[in-house]
């Protein structure tokens, strides 16, 4: 798996991955196809906004409808008729976050599932079997996601275990080309921990390396602390992932720190719930001030939302549950995420990324809440 | 609004109607997109399916967002952003299902929103200016649906407002180039008031004839037996319209008797609960049987869920609740619907009506039922 690194400006980097089914411009956001589908999407729409490549879920697809299942179909990507490169995530945050009666052992995670109720193991050795059966292009290496708030003690024991766990998920990771493995950097907010983390990783050596177990609760300089401590530890050559991550304001500042890949539900979900992401902040179409308004979403962008429906359709179709509304706001947004990465690979290309960053903080920008 | 009837093939015709925003190739069928949006679908999608007019509804979009909304904002066209025909029902046969608390006097209607349980009144008169605040091509005139059972005594009765109803419709439309009012025969399943209502709409004068109050519960034969009782009494010029029907064996029967336009929310409502049309019948996608096959819904279909995706993959998404799922299937549906209608056009314009019949009728067809 190839990763050019062309520019930078200041500590931001312009890249380019190449996978065994094609090219991602860096900065990328990717999309999420939790059970194989962008929610609301089709695979038509998602690339029309401008994504290059998607996340799925090693969690979700083991359970439903199974990888053996998704291999002898011929892999992800043409079961989900997606062409593009796809990274799939390893399970372990899943299993932490969804998943019922787990149990740790150094060998694996013993869960249930959260759907029916039966009984799984996950071991790193079967977190990369399965990533193998999808066919995935980036494979994560499993880990577990350490609990927020934690102690620095927990946070190393967990760490360390995850570190274990890299190593045999790159033992067990089968080389093609085109196709890559990334590690996780854990070790919660505590900077020591992040460096160990990630010199462990290097000693193993993976195609790229990603900050897992930020925005999970803690404060926001956390998170900026602990990718500036982490970061500098990372080879310049690979693409380096901030996983889980985020608002725009999280994935520009992040940007700015020198992270190259994006993922998250929050464009995705926030269009499921009526909420569209505009360069004037965040709007609620459920608020009644929308009910009359003949103007589109945001009449600069370029959306299929935008150039044919009022702020008024929009309204009436989230009070009326319909589902085009989750269509329209989720390929709003999605586009909205992937136009602020082309700015910034542009900005960062002009090396010209302060005065982006100056013109983003500046612009004044008002989330809007609840519905009236 | 001008109807040209271009050849006959037995009973079947062949037309084409001339709209306020385009032409419509009859026989047609309407995708009902009851609340401003054909549920799952962009209008994009719509109109790749074949479709040429939509159907709206009055009493819903009186409730929600409400017509001098609608109005303000330009008309339904533009606010659902469909440049083609639209056909609105006047109402009536929604007061008659979904509200509560229905009053039914000489002047009109006094019922309880189903969303809200608000104080409503429908009238004639009321009914045909929300259509013309909607802006549709085809305006609907106002009537009382015949519940089913009934007795002759109380369909005449009924039958007898509905005609009054339709006078004042007639006088409340306003006459514009390129649109017009249909008339609704009812009468229940008693021919001799089926032809009373006729002549009564004929003696009025309409630009198409709607038969209303079919597909209630009413046997097969009486449907066939109503049709053929009252169509001899319509006009040969005018546009003839079935309303609410139905499958495709309905369709392909009442066109055979001479009926140009059709409507109904199977397709649509069938693709939201993971049901398919095909050649062979109705699939029930959530049926374990189709969770690994690897075949299209139908090979010889072009329809986007077609071309691009697996029985195992609809499987899939229909179990997980996908919303991918009701816009395949969906447009899988609507696309059906269209190639059926473009079918019965060509055997039309053949004269080899008979053929298709045989050839319809002599297929293989099992529905499947309930999912394993």
């Amino acid at each position: 798996m190839k990763f050019e690194h062309e520019t930078t400006s200041e500590r931001a980097r312009l890249g380019r991955l190449e996978t065994a089914h094609g090219e991602v411009h860096t900065p990328a956001f990717m999309p999420v196809g939790t059970a194989a589908t962008v929610k609301a999407m089709t695979p038509e729409m998602v690339r029309a906004t401008g994504a290059e490549i998607l996340l799925a879920n090693t969690y979700h697809l083991m359970l439903r409808p199974g990888a053996e299942r998704i291999a002898r179909l011929g892999g992800l990507h043409r079961f989900m008729n997606w062409d593009g490169p796809i990274l799939t995530d390893s399970g372990g945050f899943q299993v932490w976050s969804l998943a019922k009666l787990r149990e740790i052992r150094e060998e694996g995670v013993v869960f249930q599932s959260h759907l029916d109720g039966s009984r799984h193991e996950l071991t790193p050795e079967r977190a990369i079997e399965i990533q193998h059966q999808l066919d995935a292009d980036i494979t994560m290496a499993f880990d577990e996601c350490t609990a927020w708030p934690t102690t620095e003690e927990d946070a190393a024991k967990s760490m360390r275990l995850s570190m274990r766990w890299a190593q045999r998920s790159k033992a067990a990771f089968r080389e093609r080309e085109g196709y890559g493995i990334f590690g996780i950097v854990q070790g919660s907010v505590f900077p020591d921990l992040r460096i160990e983390s990630a010199e462990c990783l290097l000693e193993t050596g993976f195609d790229g390396y990603a900050i897992g177990g930020l925005s999970v609760g803690e404060a926001r300089e956390k998170t900026a602390e602990t990718l500036d401590a982490t970061l500098p530890r990372l080879p310049e050559g690979k693409p380096r992932y901030l996983m889980g991550v985020g608002t725009p304001e999280d994935i520009v500042d992040a940007v700015s720190r020198g992270i190259d890949l994006f993922d998250c539900v929050l464009p995705t979900r926030s269009g499921r719930t009526g909420q569209a992401f505009t360069r004037e902040g965040k709007l609620n179409l459920r608020n009644a001030r929308h009910a009359e308004d003949p103007a589109p979403l945001d009449a600069a962008c370029g959306c299929p939302a935008c150039i044919g429906y009022s702020r008024a359709y929009l309204h009436h179709l989230t009070k009326s549950g319909e589902i085009l509304s989750a269509i329209l706001l989720t390929a709003h947004n999605l586009h909205y995420y992937q136009e602020l990465m082309a700015s910034l690979r542009d900005a960062i290309r002009r090396n010209a990324l302060a005065a982006f960053l100056k013109a983003f903080h500046g612009a004044e920008r008002r989330d809007e809440l609840g519905a009236d």
